[in-house]
């Protein structure tokens, strides 16, 4: 089995992921192909990053992760593929793995990065539009199949890398944002668990509302009221219970979050 | 083959449902994962339910159905993994399965309920907020690969039910409500057909509009015309041809119906 | 393997494609099922045909395309399954297949179309609503098992064919038409690079906006700034960078297009 996932910020409505399925599938039939999402915004290359950081830990050893948000398709940018430790990243070098690759420092993960320049690994003519149907589905199908990473093209050592916004002390705390907001509303921070000294103590502010004490579950506050938890993936997020806190506090990505500690 | 759905409130857009399938392709790389529905409205146990019990016949002997709408996610409702004759359904044990199991009983099916506790089928740690990563996914992983249904838990004897609305005897007919709307906007009723003993002379009222006699098809009605028919699942079905009667009518889930025999 | 596609305008939220998949694999549990897209406007032959047209020629040899898009489900109108040289479709005869046939004849493929009436291939009893899941979806199960196309029912030589709009010359060029809409607001048209004889001087007129030569690719021109390009497909496309043309344009489906040569 060869699990290869796609995000991409197509939608599914106009038939391009599928399409990118058919392209992998022609090439390695064997392939088990999985949507992570297809409903980044819009060009939203921060937001594909955080999501494809987020998933790809808990998809198996070999994985090849294609990530398709690519607002300068076409141009002098590279389309890249990166080896970190044992899974696989295909995408446009535009900053999608910039977690992904800090992580693989951090780690000590072994990394290996190449262009992919080789149109025997390309549909032909490759489109200036959509890269995802003519380079890089057709590249995770080679890759599956065996191609030797070394193939692709030329080694990268200087990668696209995004600057994401990181907590700031304060007096009596830390200053963090609002990175993503999921469908249920819920609103996620970049202050994790290592910023909270005492979660239930601590005060978190946003849009002039004040929330004490961090909950556990969602099910210990009423429904309607806003509460702030460390969520799955460990961070800071804050909720309405059965409701959707980017609604009710108008919030959204940028959005500055206070932690104070007492 | 083992094939395993998945029926929840998530959304795609997130990747939650994508996360679930590494997570299941991680422990048993040979599965099968069909999305059934990831669009139920957040919370909403009771459309998750209806939509499960439709689907679940028309899938192989031996399917998995994993099944994730879970306000209560965290606190100390279990989950559970239920054997229902030939199929396995597993989720929060909240009511979820309330008409699967209604009908296993009715149809003497073999049934087994056990909690889902046994951490060696848990991810580590569990969160407090996501067990359909942790816990279900895991599960149906594990029971796909021959883990004995007895090695999960404890038995339960007692599942949560759910109370649905039945129709009521009326001096002309009877009284029913809508439980549910598609996409298109069709109302699917509670009424069905043993509660219609001449279709081609039923009236059926609602929302002080009145449709005289049953249609066979969409096509046999006008472009806009409000019709009502037996749906594909046996169930009477309000619905606008080529339109939306959710829309033209402003109908929701609990619209009182009237079906009047003549 | 066996790929099975979808195309419908079922929408995925009420789990009608889920149900398809599943009678699938109950008939041919080896099948890799592909969704195309399942969010055709309701009752909208024209774009399913479009997208099918579009998306078919990326897939395998063998490939099975189901294609359910069928205001006219439980009438007189039949089901059909074609050949076309070595993909298979399967769907209501009601002009879905329209320029795949076109094209079919033009390339001088192998075409045989059959009608779908062998009870044999069929769930029982069959609906009058759901032809997806009781006549279609188990036509693609048992083709991929093996049946031959004979066995499936009647020689069919005049499928149904819509009208497409052409585009007509002018004094000074081509008028054509929007022809599809994608979901980043892109507006495709029905004028091809045959019809552009000088792309760089060419100028685009829609809605009272001008537009000066074609672009290569997105980035080349400003966010926000109104474009034209030849797409992927090799569709004359008419974008806002970073942005929705059918937003800021007001455009649709229809709407006139004037190329005028320089």
């Amino acid at each position: 089995m060869k699990c290869i996932t796609l995000v991409t910020d197509f939608s599914e409505k106009d038939g391009y992921p599928g399409i990118m399925k058919g392209v992998i599938l022609d090439i390695t039939p064997q392939a088990v192909i999985i949507d992570i999402s297809h409903d980044i915004p819009p060009q939203d290359i921060r937001q594909a990053a955080i999501l494809l950081a987020r998933s790809a830990p808990y998809f198996p050893t070999g994985t090849i992760h294609v990530c398709v948000v690519d607002p300068d398709v076409g141009t002098e940018r590279h389309g890249i593929i990166a080896q970190l430790g044992s899974q696989f990243f295909i995408g446009p070098d535009n900053g999608l793995m910039t977690q992904l690759f800090k992580r693989a420092v951090r780690d000590g993960l072994e990394i290996k990065i190449q262009t992919l320049q080789n149109p025997e690994y390309q549909l032909s003519p490759v489109s200036h539009t959509f890269h995802g149907r003519d380079i890089f589905a057709p590249a995770a199908g080679h890759l599956a199949n065996g191609a030797p990473l070394s193939s692709f093209g030329e080694s990268v050592t200087d990668p696209a890398l995004l600057d994401f916004p990181v907590p700031t002390r304060t007096d009596r705390g830390w200053k963090g944002d609002v990175v993503s907001v999921d469908a249920f509303g819920n609103l996620a921070c970049n202050l994790e668990s290592e910023h909270i000294a005492h979660p239930e103590s601590a005060e978190i502010r946003i849009k002039e509302r004040m929330i004490k004490g961090l909950n556990q579950t969602f099910a210990e506050g009423q429904p309607g009221e806003l509460i702030a938890l460390l969520d799955s993936f460990g961070q800071l997020s804050i909720c309405v219970v059965n409701g959707s806190a980017e609604k009710i506090l108008c919030a959204h990505v940028g959005e500055p979050v206070w932690l104070i500690e007492n």
